[in-house]
């Protein structure tokens, strides 16, 4: 039997990241492969004692449906903190998402028609890819350095492509590249979306893991006609597993993606929400960050130390002011796919760079990831990885 | 400013009980509105019990990042509940969901183009019409009986209409009528289903909550060809605010629900699914499901009563035989909209029955949930009711 599906299931393949965390789970494996937190970071004894709180205090209600929008206090809270990161906004701009993944998916749902054409920095997020590739877009990668998206090169685009429909970009500490816009280049794209009438999707997961070098202000923050969609989540600076993510967005496009969220689940976790808002009240988030900024700044600067001892003189990585990853870039051919399947019969993940091109290509790069394994580890398995490398390149 | 959205968000409303349920949050307001499980039987205690046990012995894994697919233990059991109701499954053929409101989303995404036509009873699940209608589908909306959809008409719809793509049924206790399909219309729904090679979406909130008669085999139990998707939920048997539901289905059908969910939001809550498969190992949820199925009975049966007493003759409802509502038809000429204002001038609300026939017409239905409020309340909300429809009629 064989059913008949959609014509965007065509287009919709397996994350390879996650296949291949799959294979990663051994715990022999030292992987740089995903993007995960630092585990021993979580607040669990803190949740510990706001889930009590919240169970003992209004367990019905936190058990009990709740509104789309999501839970009242919650969305004050992340309305303030948008303002502490310069952005004028409210409680009623912040709709609670699964994830900031949800955040994404809705983008593409409230924008695409198929053939529509994004335009996202090359490289660019994979989840990002993958759920825009449901609503049957196409993809037009503009070129980067280490200033973000050039603008010169946006611009050419923007004149002479046809259904350009938005534009996705992640100007801090981006996945995968761990390079940060400057504030011209972040200006520049407001004036261009400005000029040609497009929504931004600002994807901001990691803005606020920065470990060096000074804050810079949020697109969103730079916009006066409420066309920047923000995506925020407290996967990185809380934890990913309850699945708090944001939009942030103007009155008339908020309600957007308040209508899809209605028939994509109705809502976000009750519990979790109030969780987190209680978590929120309780404790200093700010004091947490803190402590994730100062763990991750030094295994940033172990793996980059190490990469520079171990690594061939050939390959070029990254040097993140923030967030998660670093990127390198190896001779034009290698093949980083290859590589993996050698790494890991050595037990060392990492993702090889192809993927994070919609349009292929590049696959003489590599995402790797610092904030999940503890020092030793990094050591170990970037001397490893040296090896391999060194073998490939003889 | 004027974004340009997608063709899709043309047809994209919000959903009307949501919007109603926002007005008769006054404390005041007796609601036979929403869908609503009975706050009281929630299991706020064993629920503060497992979740210290959860972060105990597991916090670091139940606040990260986790598969798609769901927590393995739990898609174990939840494919063992599905052997009792005699599905033979497996774990792997289950995936975990946002509630099974996520299961409808998915599905109008897996199976359909636009223009493509969907098979509904008339009247159908409203959260369900706005989640295929993201996928700018029709509807053919089949008549039903006390039986369930009429399986003349459903013959004579596939013999004559092209572009059918998927049939959507809620067999049991369905939403919002309370009515249950018979055995001969179940058996006769699948084989129309092998002739014409459609997949069936059988979404099944409420079967657990049978409190009168029988208990039927549910569609999937009858499909030999896997062509029926199951959605399933603890919405209704545990509680609606951690957001676990389940498809089961195919081993190449589940598939392409994961590679959705992956693009959608990556994971349901790691924290809940652990929460919720450790409440399963601890407490018995089928001693639960008896505490609320004893707790509904005597609602329905008392708001049964009152509506016998207090409803003008003219008024015909149903008596369903578990779930959680009853569906009433007034004189032909009574618009439900029109007295709903009315009856929250009053302070009682219920769901006009226009919503749930997609193509409109049938403004003369009320949908009436009894699951949600005290006794004294349901007596009082339905004596208001009566004396306002009998206003109505005057």
């Amino acid at each position: 039997m064989e059913l008949n599906y959609s014509d965007r299931m065509g287009g919709i393949k397996a994350s390879e990241i996650r296949e291949l965390l799959k294979l990663t789970v051994r715990p022999e494996v030292i992987s740089f492969a995903g993007g995960l937190p630092a585990p021993e970071l979580f607040p669990v004894e803190e949740l510990k004692k706001v889930s009590q709180k919240v169970l003992e205090e209004d367990g019905q209600s936190a058990l009990q449906y709740s509104p789309t929008e999501g839970f009242p206090p919650l969305r004050e809270k992340i309305a303030e903190r948008m303002e502490k990161m310069g952005v004028k906004t409210a409680a009623d701009n912040i709709l609670i998402t699964n994830g900031s993944q949800q955040g994404l998916d809705f983008s593409g749902k409230i924008f695409l028609n198929p053939d529509d054409i994004v335009i996202v920095e090359s490289p660019s997020y994979l989840g990002a890819i993958n759920a825009f590739k449901a609503y049957q877009c196409k993809f037009l990668e503009v070129p980067t350095d280490n200033d973000g998206m050039i603008m010169e090169k946006l611009e050419e685009a923007l004149k002479t492509k046809e259904n350009i429909k938005m534009i996705y970009v992640i100007p801090d500490f981006q996945n995968p590249s761990g390079r940060t816009w400057s504030l011209e280049r972040r200006q520049k794209l407001v004036e261009l979306a400005n000029e040609y009438n497009l929504p931004i999707i600002e994807d901001n997961p990691y803005g606020e893991l920065r470990f060096e070098g000074e804050r810079l202000p949020s697109i969103k923050s730079i916009d006066t006609e409420g066309r920047v969609i923000f995506l925020g989540t407290f996967s990185k600076t809380f934890c990913p597993g309850l699945r708090i993510g944001w939009v942030c967005a103007s009155d008339e496009v908020l309600n957007k993606y308040i209508l899809v969220k209605q028939g994509a689940d109705l809502q976000s976790n009750s519990m979790s929400q109030r969780e987190l808002d209680a978590f929120l009240d309780v404790y200093d988030l700010d004091e947490h960050i803190e402590k994730i900024k100062k763990l991750y700044k030094s295994r940033r600067d172990l793996m980059l130390e190490t990469m520079k001892e171990h690594f061939p003189k050939e390959v070029k990585f990254t040097h993140p002011e923030g967030g998660l990853f670093t990127w390198a870039v190896l001779p034009e051919h290698v093949n980083a796919r290859e590589l993996m399947k050698k790494s890991l019969e050595r037990n060392v993940a990492f993702v090889p760079g192809g993927s994070f091109f919609p349009n292929g290509g590049n696959e003489n790069t590599m995402r790797i990831n610092y904030s999940n394994m503890p020092e030793n580890r990094i050591v170990e398995g970037i001397k490893i990885l040296g090896e391999v490398i060194k073998e490939e390149l003889k």
